[in-house]
């Protein structure tokens, strides 16, 4: 039976994919891989693999998540051995379970490797501590991004403000203030730390702390990609203070 | 400058290490290891390299945590390579974070190599999406395990019930039934899905699909290590209803 593999490449350095999808990767017949995956990967691919990007920008998208359904659906029933790479982790605000859905739908077996998301990873990188004993028993991992056919963001910031220990955003680096605003509405304090890891493991990878009365001001500039961590448990952090201290 | 790596040895299957990890492993002189890791993993390491279990079974430790720092401070003072092998990511619900803040405070570096988190990882074994446009679009990652010293949960369950699209329960098999009540008291319906991956990517690893009423009534058994993923997404999976049909 048709097979592909979904795979996660992990956060940014390629030796933080795993075993499995290394392997996965030198073997595959065919490499479909999206834009935040390190690029170095594509050389372990068999000389006669065929490459294909199929990843989307902020606005822009080289082929449309149906096309790539379709695409990995057609070269799966060809034979190939068919790996599709995300970056991070497949499930985590990939499409990799539409992918897999997709195929399973038409006859076609899929199996997830799962990779390093960079919601866990990004604060590592710096040594801030999510979850810890008697300070954060409880994260959770959220989308910044609004809902584009909706006009609104997916998340009520202010409802999950105060429900668990460390709030984790991805892809909200253009809604980084309105959040920061929605997360003091809803009962967070203004002087509740907050760090910014943007190209986490990747070139030029960097961390800023703040706090989120600070980030609320809109005065913060955060780029894409970014992984923001809000909670008591960063300004643990061996680097809080040390590195890039907050401004007043 | 003496140098110790914490490290995550994924969720189960040695293949689910990264390359990164794999290669420490294999250059270690200390290798210190917990309950969970892949044991596979150890046989890549130098035949000379020192094997040091100090693994936490619930109820009874091998080594405190003060003496683990101080046998991970010791070993590196030594100058030796150390490795410290957490299961699963050493950040989440591991002490990866004290033990390097500890060294750290010592004058000992310490590199944090993330790993695939079992929370994450698991669903994925079974094709359960735990985030999904339109569904969810935000998750919690929560510890079910009871403060010891304090005795009751760290974990608000009635806070979080709908705070988040879905929530993934580590270390929660023993408690499973009260915190199925307790997220239902705070507002999640007792039709909710829920889906238990006990083993994820071990020897006889399996998921069994039931719904928050039927946990909430005891009459499930759970056991170590599960890890449980409640929400609404979980029914999307293509395995729901397929296996392991809810019982009434």
């Amino acid at each position: 039976m048709p097979r592909v593999y979904v795979v996660g490449a992990g956060p940014g350095d390629p030796e933080l994919v795993t075993v499995r999808a290394l392997r996965l990767i030198e073997s595959a017949d065919v490499l479909v891989y999206d834009r935040l995956i390190p690029m170095e990967l594509l050389k372990r691919a068999k000389p006669n693999a065929e490459l294909i990007y199929v990843g989307k920008e902020p606005g822009r998208h080289v082929m449309e998540q149906g096309e790539i359904n379709n695409l990995l659906l057609r070269k799966a029933l060809e034979g190939k051995l068919v790996v599709r790479l995300h970056g991070g982790d497949p499930f985590v605000f990939g499409r990799g379970f539409e992918e897999c859905s997709f195929l399973i739908s038409n006859g076609v077996e899929c199996e997830v490797v799962p990779g390093v998301t960079s919601a866990i990873a990004a604060p590592e990188q710096f040594l801030i501590p999510i979850l810890l004993r008697g300070v954060s028993s409880s994260l959770a991992i959220v989308t910044g991004r609004e809902d584009p056919g909706k006009g609104f963001r997916e998340v009520d910031f202010r409802r999950l403000a105060t429900s668990v220990g460390t709030i984790i955003i991805l892809m909200g680096a253009s809604e980084a203030c309105r959040i920061a605003l929605e997360l003091i509405q809803g009962g967070l304090s203004e002087a509740t730390p907050v760090a910014i890891v943007t190209r986490a493991y990747m070139e030029n990878s960097r961390v800023l702390f703040t706090a989120l009365g600070e980030l609320a001001k809109c005065q913060v500039t955060v780029e894409n990609p970014s992984v923001i961590i809000v909670g008591r448990s960063v300004s643990l952090s061996p680097l809080y203070n040390t590195r890039n201290p907050v401004r007043h």
